[in-house]
């Protein structure tokens, strides 16, 4: 059994953290901790898991007790950890912010992106979980570099549920204003574009090609849809074919012959990716839920293989559908 | 020209006046007071009037230069204006609070539900504006009691959108949580019975039956759906009838042969009623938009009948209809 | 492994057993049967399930391959399919329409609401899984009907979500309409009625109460939301003890302490129910998944009871949450 | 008064038409046409419009009783009505449909879209009007190319309402599919290129860049959302002072200093555009009505133009804000 520690256990990833590992086969939660619930019970904020758990929310991070810590707090808590605490020596560390995500001297962390970067997980001590836009993005691109076929500009639209603003209730997650409402914000500025170039540059160094996102407010809670498009010079059967073969191994991902809706995927750690050609432009649609495989089944996909444990124990979510 | 005064001017209902008022043939809006946005356009909190209005909230409040103030504050607050302030002899005022929608000595407000009052209004200094589901209900129950039959409990269900709980993004409003979700709030204790009970009696003095009332939060932004029903000794076509007859003088109340849904009736000041009998008891439904019929457009019509207007003017709306 | 068969493999409450069945330990899908889809696969219908299952709809039905039957077609096609089919001695079959729900001379199928019938429903051989909104509005009122406590006039309302309308497309499913609306139907006329009250009259035999029930259509996918209130002479206290004391031993319901949202059992197959005392009235409230524990979830059920497995076997599953 | 037949009156432009003519104070609707509902009242289909018009669907097609009809047929029909009836001399024509919008020999229509062909529309006797996400996208690219600046590929993406797919249920607009759901759909492929490249033509004759369109569809039910972006030498201020001059004679499109949501033109007939500028490129959103702007309130505009009436006659409409 895995002992599991969850830090900044009151909001939607470790939420969702909590609804996955309650049921995960090898692994087990010894605390939750939140400073402005201790004491209270988990289900006191995640009411949804009445009758799942009595765990508590605990105020001490007991870590010497766990194998491995899941970091939920704001973006800086995580540094801030690293730096507060002093880590017991065989402790893994998975971060859900995005404090580690891009490398610099002295960064530790492994970037905790499966499809990418699957062995230097399974080998690794820290993991920087990647962002939900930047996961959803990378893997409409992946494949395209790993062949060095991204020599042109890259144009990305993608469209997100409410659930990525997180739980604090803002005036763009006030239900009279998003409901039936759709709207840009971080035009060509958002902050996840550094971790997806940083990859890319991993797979075809010399790529130097703009990378165009505009990511837009959707009117749903759960769930990103991404479409890419870049010029490309094979035939479509070439795509899919490199497309597939990049991703056989990769059980989480799917290459559909079907136009996917993002919501086939809402509540499983799935990626379903599509492929069209149009002219000289390749266009990828992507679909995830980002606070699954863009976030904390991500997060366990990436405990799994820090554990040498099969990738996809814990989950087999059933989807909503509907 | 009717000169208008908003006192309150950022929220959900003063909101609204402005929309109809920037349209009314027969009023002006003078000024739009608001201490938290004083000197900002009042599109920068409104942001659909872009291109309607010019107007900038005013911290002041120049009563001496209007024929009628609505009174937009929060529940408390039109009892403080009142008392701190030194009205002009002519000035009207419209309240949409519910300070004074029960009668007690020195209440000098008249009930402002034209469907109930409509002379003593025409007639009134000040008007009290009915609560959203207040008016929902009464809608479903005035015909009755008039005719002096409610002998018998009365049980109510009403689903109100989330623009009734207003501006302020909290728990219950937030969008992940809102969307798709359906609870129950106040149950029999809901704070618009006592506005209901009063209009009852007024219309059948010894009305002493029990009034059983279950608000519920819907998923939707605006428009409340009524329920309700009672004990009823006479046919279906005799409370068509009775109903019919009743509403006949009053242009926003339709009775209609088809079972309706809340929609029909968002963005318009109308409510539509409709009947079904079943064994010995009379069902009534009726759909309003809260923030319409509910609030402001009830405002709106209220002050068309203190001015002498036709109750209609500025309120011909488009539905939304989708 | 039971071996598992899907009649009517293309609808709603068929694409969830398939959900569920692809992840459960001890079954095994050995065909989908579908008249209008037979040779494609199943994905082809329910496109959540790529990368989940290869089958293939087929065209018959090899019933001495399978231990059980699960029947997902429209009402009345069971009777059918039972008069025209020879089935193997050992054959289960569980019924999800209203087919073979009320008792009458000849019907051999239990009932399968596993709080009301666990026992029975071990021992059966043919199970008629209950309706969506039967099985909501029983979970409020069995522990009052146990304890012959029913003896005053019933006040039900119930919001449905949009997915227990099915799967092809209405002019009352269509989203324009649908989409921010809110509307009631079949009003004190809903065909649950008849389970309900049979189920309460067997367990408090002298039962004569008045039933009345609202059905509502709500502007959400999945999840019906029930309140219920009539006479209790008890206290709130005595009340919980009762439903507590009830629901000891069934464990997909939870009775809370706190007022619940629909949304917080989507996805899952449990019944979150909630007591408030007003008056002389018990309010309960419940919430479940019209398509888990108001169909595919508690088929599975009684599936698991039938063949001897726990109760809970194959249903931990995630809640949606948001 | 202006006289106005509608012929194809069931569907959702028609309903709309009927919504603002109503009101209109300078028209007057004589008959709505509609073969399958032909003696049943105009309420029947247009629900919402109850109590505020006694007109009955005919079948017939009184032409000579009319000033102009709109056509709201589906695409294709009119053609078929313009080749077999015999127009009176004097009749405008406004067709809602495709069929007349792209130049052609023996063409007579003029395409509606005012502020393109305001002049041209006023001398018109037919008009061709907009599709909408035609008008949507123009309007984000006119005045760049009546500057003949459109040198570069042209990147567009745009998120449309579920009424953009009409009013007979399908898959596609089934709630519970399309319900939280995001999907593309005739990527690179949609069928208004056409005309939106007609349009740029017209103002920059040698215009041939890359029209790079991803149409989505979002979960909302009335609304175009469109993000465009291209690559602009100039700063961002003279963006603004180019769009502002452009559209400074245009009353229904507002140029915001606010990063407009989709929902603060539902229900009017505005187009609010806005501007950001990252790099070499220009981004362009604009928010319109689909219904509305993009097809029957653009319709009442052009019907003003033909008429000789102020613009904006008819069409000052109340948003719905939420």
């Amino acid at each position: 059994m895995i002992k599991v520690g969850i830090i900044g256990g009151a909001g939607y990833t470790a939420g969702e953290l909590i609804r996955i590992l309650v049921n995960h086969p090898d692994a087990e939660i010894v605390f939750v901790q939140s400073s402005s619930n201790a004491g209270n019970p988990v289900t006191s904020v995640h009411d949804d898991l009445a009758g799942e758990t009595d765990l508590q929310f605990t105020a001490g991070m007991p870590l010497k007790t766990v194998d491995v810590v899941f970091l939920c707090m704001g973006h800086g808590k995580s540094v801030e950890f690293m730096q507060e605490n002093n880590l017991p020596e065989n402790l893994k560390v998975i971060d859900l912010s995005h404090d580690f995500r891009l490398k610099r001297e002295g960064n530790e962390f492994v970037y905790g992106l499966p499809e990418l970067n699957r062995e230097a997980i399974k080998a690794a001590k820290y993991i920087a979980n990647p962002g939900c836009f930047a996961t959803g993005i990378q893997l409409t691109l992946l494949p395209l570099a790993a062949a060095r076929l991204l020599t042109s500009d890259i144009h990305v639209q993608a469209i997100t549920g409410s659930t990525g603003a997180g739980q604090k209730p803002t005036e763009s997650t006030h239900f009279s204003w998003r409901s039936g409402n759709v709207s840009a914000y971080k035009i060509f500025e958002h902050q996840h574009e550094g971790e997806i170039l940083q990859s890319l540059k991993q797979l075809q160094p010399g790529f130097d090609s703009d990378f165009n996102f505009v990511p837009i407010r959707g009117n749903h809670t759960r769930g990103i849809f991404v479409s890419a498009y870049t010029k490309y010079s094979g035939s479509l059967e070439e795509a899919k074919i490199l497309f597939r073969s990049y991703y056989a191994s990769h059980p989480f991902v799917v290459v559909s012959e079907v136009n996917p809706g993002v919501k086939q995927v809402v509540n499983t750690n799935k990626a379903v990716i599509y492929l069209e050609k149009h002219g000289d432009k390749l266009v990828i649609i992507s679909v995830t839920d980002n606070l699954l495989k863009g976030a904390s089944g991500q997060g366990v996909q990436n405990m799994n293989l820090l554990f040498g444990l099969d990738e996809k124990t814990g989950l087999n979510l059933k989807p909503v559908a509907f």
